[in-house]
């Protein structure tokens, strides 16, 4: 699969939608990994733009995340109690919470219109997240010539990528930042570590398996290969980069003590995500319980309660996911860092 | 270290009270790993018999671990409280749930003739699990030339242990079976993965690292190697063993769809501890809520449900320790087991 794509380094970059950029994909690209771009949080034309901008950055294969998540049934009684339990939070920043909260964007299995403009532009690779889109839309990617990635974090996910005709699979373990990649955030989480997970889908997956979770260096790399990995994906090891999007105060949480108290959390989105530990994740308990509304109706609150705190200059309700490799992020060029992962990986081998 | 101690391999068996025996860890030390007893929950006699036996089974280092553990405060309110909640599970089995509830084995660290004991009989390494014993401990062990290794889950104990002048730290992933090290376990566990810990450990600890949790073949020991780790503990491969204690209904279990779904949970001894899935760790929310008493005290609850339940053939509600490498685990004799990991690291190294 690696050899089709051509890749030169057994590296995939993370999509990180929010904070990776088409520069930092094109990096990756051109220093023989494979870059991504997250559009998953974009609409049709901030897509197409970002294509574009990669394509126009790279002739190198890259690779384009969307979110394939069930969309959510709208719940008002329990939105308003959400939105309730969060004004006292608003209050602190002088702001009132939203009077109603929004879906901010649709799964891209109900958006053909998105599925048309991937058939159009024809990046190399497209992977998805939260699940898998139906039939049609797998057959019509492929035919189109596109190599097609899935997440995974158990066995019974990995059968159905691999019944739905995958080429690959990103094998994510508990350590990774970002969303857990669960098809269904209604049902128990066995919360594998990438070392388990990586190792039991290599051997039952019947698929080549991209490991992902934790890894930070060539080190972690060549780990992942021995574990019977295809390849690496880091996200974590890229946030630094100038390249991305990332705030300053991700970056500076990034370096912090935080960087060792990672947690799940569904507190932000409404799907459990890894992020650094701040005031928003260690919000419940202060009068801040309940279920959060679905996926991604909780973003906008989340959202919103950011940029209000911001306003007033507290940036501890930032969504600043990360792994828990955290403290040995590096803070890198992308063209840099990866020729560095390339160089590390061959010592380990020697 | 390895070295010192003359290891053929680098291979540590994890010491599993309850399921380890001088039988497998003589296995596993002839075979030119490090065999392990645990004799955590065993009282002065009956350590004193396995550390004789192991050593009248191999001439070649084994690892004894003890528990080291703060001694818990008795709440008898908690603790009749539990008793009240656990009635239900009793009486399904027409059964009585104990009067009162007994600090069932004492820490090593209120066990001066625990200690007296080590000091006498010699075993080439002593492990520590729950924290570290006093600087006398220490010392004493030291200069009788005992090895000495600790658990740690995180950084700030890998600095504890250090710190205290221990020979090397078994860093223990989310992944693995059985107790979590925790030295404190009121404190929030950041939960850190195999790949994640060990590498982070590797970078800052100034210790040999030994990596555990979820490695169940050469490969994954390859794995951790190249995490630079030292070596690799592995405690559920070895289960299975027929020279192990582990119950017919363990393994089964361990052989069984649960081994996809092991989870963490406190229920049973009051520390969190990663079983399989059955009955037990199920329990709560059925009307089996609340705080368990302190460990070990809750675990004298645990054991005679087991027990109750067991007498009517329901096993249910055994303490079936195991890792999230539960699916990938063997049933083969240690020493051929042993042989097979050595072959599959070679391989693997290839």
């Amino acid at each position: 699969m690696l050899d089709k794509l051509g890749l030169i380094h057994p590296i995939l970059q993370a999509p990180m939608a929010g904070v990776s950029t088409p520069q930092l994909a094109a990096a990756v690209s051109n220093a023989g990994g494979l870059g991504a771009i997250g559009i998953g949080a974009s609409d049709l034309a901030g897509a197409r733009r970002m294509i574009a901008e990669t394509k126009q950055a790279t002739d190198r294969p890259f690779n384009v995340n969307v979110f394939t998540h069930a969309s959510p049934t709208p719940d008002p009684e329990g939105e308003r109690a959400w939105l309730s339990a969060m004004r006292p939070l608003f209050a602190e920043f002088g702001a009132e919470p939203p009077a109603e909260l929004r879906v901010i964007y649709q799964s891209f299995n109900d958006n053909p219109a998105l599925l048309a403009l991937l058939i159009e532009m024809r990046p190399a690779v497209v992977s998805f997240h939260f699940g898998l889109p139906g039939a049609d839309a797998i057959a019509a990617l492929q035919d189109a010539g596109i190599t097609l990635l899935a997440t995974a974090t158990n066995l019974d996910e990995t059968r159905r990528i691999k019944a739905a005709g995958i080429d690959g699979i990103v094998a994510q373990g508990i350590e990774a930042g970002g969303h857990r990649g669960l098809f269904d955030d209604t049902q128990t989480d066995p919360q594998l570590g990438t070392f388990a997970l990586t190792r039991l889908l290599v051997a039952r997956a019947g698929l080549p398996v991209i490991a992902a979770g934790g890894i930070m260096d060539g080190a972690g790399i060549a780990a992942a290969l021995d574990l019977g990995a295809v390849a690496a994906q880091l996200g974590t090891a890229f946030i630094d980069c100038p390249e991305t999007s990332a705030e300053p105060a991700h970056r500076q949480a990034l370096r912090s003590a935080a960087g060792h108290h990672t947690c799940l959390t569904s507190v932000i989105s409404g799907r459990p995500a890894r992020a650094l530990a701040n005031r928003f994740t260690q919000a419940t308990g202060r009068g801040f319980a309940g279920q959060p509304p679905a996926y991604p109706i909780a973003y906008d609150a989340g959202k919103a309660l950011h940029a209000a705190a911001k306003a007033r200059g507290e940036t501890g309700f930032g969504a600043y996911w990360a792994g828990q490799g955290a403290p040995l992020a590096r803070s890198l060029p992308a063209a840099d860092l990866v020729a560095v992962l390339a160089q590390e990986l061959r010592a380990a081998k020697a």
